[in-house]
């Protein structure tokens, strides 16, 4: 069955079976004599590609291989293992390279497209969003395109942790994640007039996550959990994954309507209370000073404990009231992350609350993820935020974002679509449809055109909100988006 | 109460207040002109280290320091933003600097110490070992130290990394995690006769996270759940946060003793069996292929689902019987991560499964964690992977492992601890105490002379193996803890 091909040196033929074109940065590891690795290794792939060599077969030794192809041993062996790992070929220890039975036809491992049939429901626009290819418009996604970030803050940080200790790159890190993250994000919950001590800190690995181990503490599946309605589409889905019996407060341009919240909380008896003060997603309205006072009273009334999200905290202009400032960490826990100013791709998030829950907190986080978030991931953060140009950013960021906000709510009125109020930061417009259309067909309409859109049910528990659409505005600059969306939004 | 007060200039008091000792990288970025900033930053720290500046005094104004410095404006402006990046001082929009309430005394952030006093549990060794100091020698931690992980490919593809995409660097990913990662784990599972299709493949953040991905989608509160006994003590602790019934079946040198897992699953109708197949944790044991054929049938006759955890599967000399190969991935789940061979600092885990249940999974890792894994993660980890020096990286590290374990077992048996088993593979040594010690009062006489050992009945869901240590044979270089560990020994 081993046939053993003998491998005609042929430059035109080098890259007929061509790259895998997704295997990131493989190229460009260990730059020194790539041609010539690359050499054999398109001479091999273009023997697999013509057939030459089929599945099983056994390529040349490595000594018969240099000669032919006037090189050295070394770099036939960098070309077999990259092969390798690549999977065109598989090394069998003692008795050399073999063609992988799954090499010819060439590997038909195609991305698992994001299915488009599946109900509007949470997970909807996150996996649309999540998965749609770059070059799809995704005015109904939560964060800012690549342009918009510290790139080169992020790059500058990255070349800093290519020089880090050899424990940084490869140790699991301590339980409650980095110190130097941990005491930057002290001095910035002071900002916000949130004392904490370090025993009341700790690092996880998204924002998501800390949401998710703080339900795991104190939830039983049947609890019921009070939300915002509109509230971020995943607290629901979340909500849904801890079988909680989920509740809605109208939201208005204050806050959580305040005698509605009060009734639930006599009738309801909730749990848990989970919020975004600043810049509420999806309708970016922050909450007031009395409401803030008024929500805490009857939390306090009820034992009501609340997550304050603050993941959009950075984008106010000046700070708006916080819960946790105001409750002082009792019944209040602040989370927040860095994705949506400083990287998503760079995950790290953060839970402060009272000091024995946050004990509780990281024997789940150990028990559940082992140890704490990525330190290299919290080691790329904490070198952008003590850089200082993090500052810098986030100005530019705000003064652009005023800029956008202003234009896309024109151009969004020009089309039919008002936005419910003009917000003072971040990058939501949460919109009416004036036409009176429903907003999840739109969506569907629009996505058939590959352009994804953020319709209102999916945030609403009571589903009330068919005639609003959440837009993005850092998401809004493509022509063509516009086109599609003119025509979804009449023939829904 | 703002005094504005004028800075002498004074380089023997620079460093008076000295630079925060674990800011992380923070020094290092923004290299240009950085003496000139640096002047400045200690200027104003020996201020507030010396009391001249207090708590909520204004600093003076950018012109006037740069002027009085003779340095440029701009070089005041980016020591002000690291200093308030640090803590020390905070910025009031349109209002100047002020020093920090918390800036004196010096910042009391101190770390959080690991608690010694808690119970010998499951949580207890992952949390010594964790939180441990760097010097602190841990025979009981479950990883490699730093100096045997492939520290020059992860520095390469992390400068790699410093030149990718914006996107790369900034956005989400997709939910199933990297496409390249993905391709080259197909290929991965293949050489271990795995045959997955790509949408039976999804990567998560972890190892444990998979685990407990998996576990979240098939567990209630309840539900009983099988393991080995001895096994990974954080399975356990992981058991224990979804409120499972955990039973135990006794491991053999060759599997669970089969006659008792059959028992088991006709009395006790597990949900699901949690294991090891290669070199399992902790004895280092591996699945025979008539154990791992028994195990398959009678889980098919209870409809028993598997999770193989194959986290040490790369360390194995020759590959031994896999459950996932035997069964096509139909009831069993194939679970893995790079933290033990490549990085633990880089995070990524993967879960092979039947394509319905990876759909449901990735909804499932939507909701708690918001997409895939780190897309940065998964680069580096796929670079690492595809640069053709990972196979030799293992070689090395395969031979090194030999001769370490043959050395410290017959070290171990010097002072009285007797390997159970020689293993094939690994870094672990499961031992018994000759003396007949209680293997947990040795562990805490260890403790209190900083040295992390792994006492037997963390790892028993019986609490059978209290006259059992687990012992890492590549920690245990350092001849202060076979000191301690001799008196430990005696004292115990």
């Amino acid at each position: 069955m081993a046939r053993t091909a003998t491998i005609q040196y042929n430059r035109t033929k080098l890259y007929g079976y061509g790259r895998p074109h997704t295997l990131g940065g493989a190229g460009q590891t260990g730059g020194r004599g790539g041609t010539r690795t690359s050499d054999v290794m398109g001479a091999i792939r273009a023997k697999v590609a013509g057939r030459a060599l089929g599945a099983g077969d056994r390529l040349p030794s490595i000594r018969s291989l240099a000669a032919t192809m006037g090189v050295s041993p070394s770099t036939v062996v960098e070309a077999y293992d990259r092969l390798a790992a690549q999977g065109l070929i598989r090394a069998r220890r003692g008795s050399g390279f073999y063609v992988s039975p799954t090499a010819t036809p060439p590997l038909a491992l195609a991305a698992v497209e994001p299915r488009r049939d599946r109900a509007v429901d949470p997970f909807w626009v996150s996996r649309q969003s999540l998965d749609a290819d770059a070059a799809v418009p995704k005015p109904g996604c939560g964060w800012l395109p690549p342009h918009w970030m510290p790139d080169a803050a992020l790059r500058r940080a990255v070349r800093t942790l290519a020089r880090a200790d050899a424990s940084l790159l490869t140790d699991y890190g301590g339980t409650r994640g980095a110190l130097a993250l941990r005491r930057l994000l002290l001095t910035r919950l002071a900002e916000d007039a949130i004392e904490a001590s370090a025993d009341q800190l700790m690092l996880t690995g998204s924002g998501t996550q800390a949401t998710d181990l703080v339900c795991r503490f104190l939830l039983r599946p049947g609890d019921t959990v009070l939300v915002d309605d509109p509230c971020y589409f995943n607290f629901r889905a979340l909500l849904r994954a801890h079988q909680a019996k989920i509740v809605g407060v109208p939201y208005t341009p204050s806050g959580p309507d305040v005698a509605r919240f009060e009734e639930i909380l006599a009738g309801e008896r909730p749990r848990l209370y989970i919020t975004n003060s600043a810049l509420h997603n999806p309708t970016a309205a922050s909450l007031s000073l009395p409401t803030a006072h008024r929500l805490l009273t009857a939390a306090a009334a009820h034992d009501l404990t609340i997550i304050e999200d603050d993941i959009f905290g950075d984008f106010e202009p000046e700070r708006s009231p916080r819960l946790a400032a105001l409750d002082g960490l009792t019944r209040v826990i602040r989370i927040g992350s860095f994705s949506k100013t400083l990287s998503a791709s760079v995950r790290c998030g953060y839970i402060a609350a009272r000091a024995d829950w946050i004990e509780h907190l990281v024997d789940l986080q150990v028990a559940t993820g082992f140890g704490g978030p990525s330190p290299v991931a919290t080691e790329i953060i904490a070198t952008v935020l003590a850089g200082g140009s993090y500052r810098k950013h986030m100005d530019e960021l705000r003064q652009k974002l005023t800029r956008a906000r202003r234009e896309v709510a024109r151009k969004l009125q020009a089309v039919g679509i008002e936005p419910w109020l003009m917000p003072r930061g971040g990058f939501f417009l949460w919109c009416r449809l004036a036409g009176g259309q429903d907003s999840t067909q739109v969506a569907r309409a629009a996505l058939r055109e590959d352009v994804v859109l953020a319709p209102g049910n999916v945030f609403s528990v009571s589903q009330t909100a068919a005639s609003f659409l959440r837009f993005n505005v850092a998401q809004m600059s493509d022509p063509r988006m516009w086109d599609v969306m003119r025509r979804a939004l009449k023939t829904s």
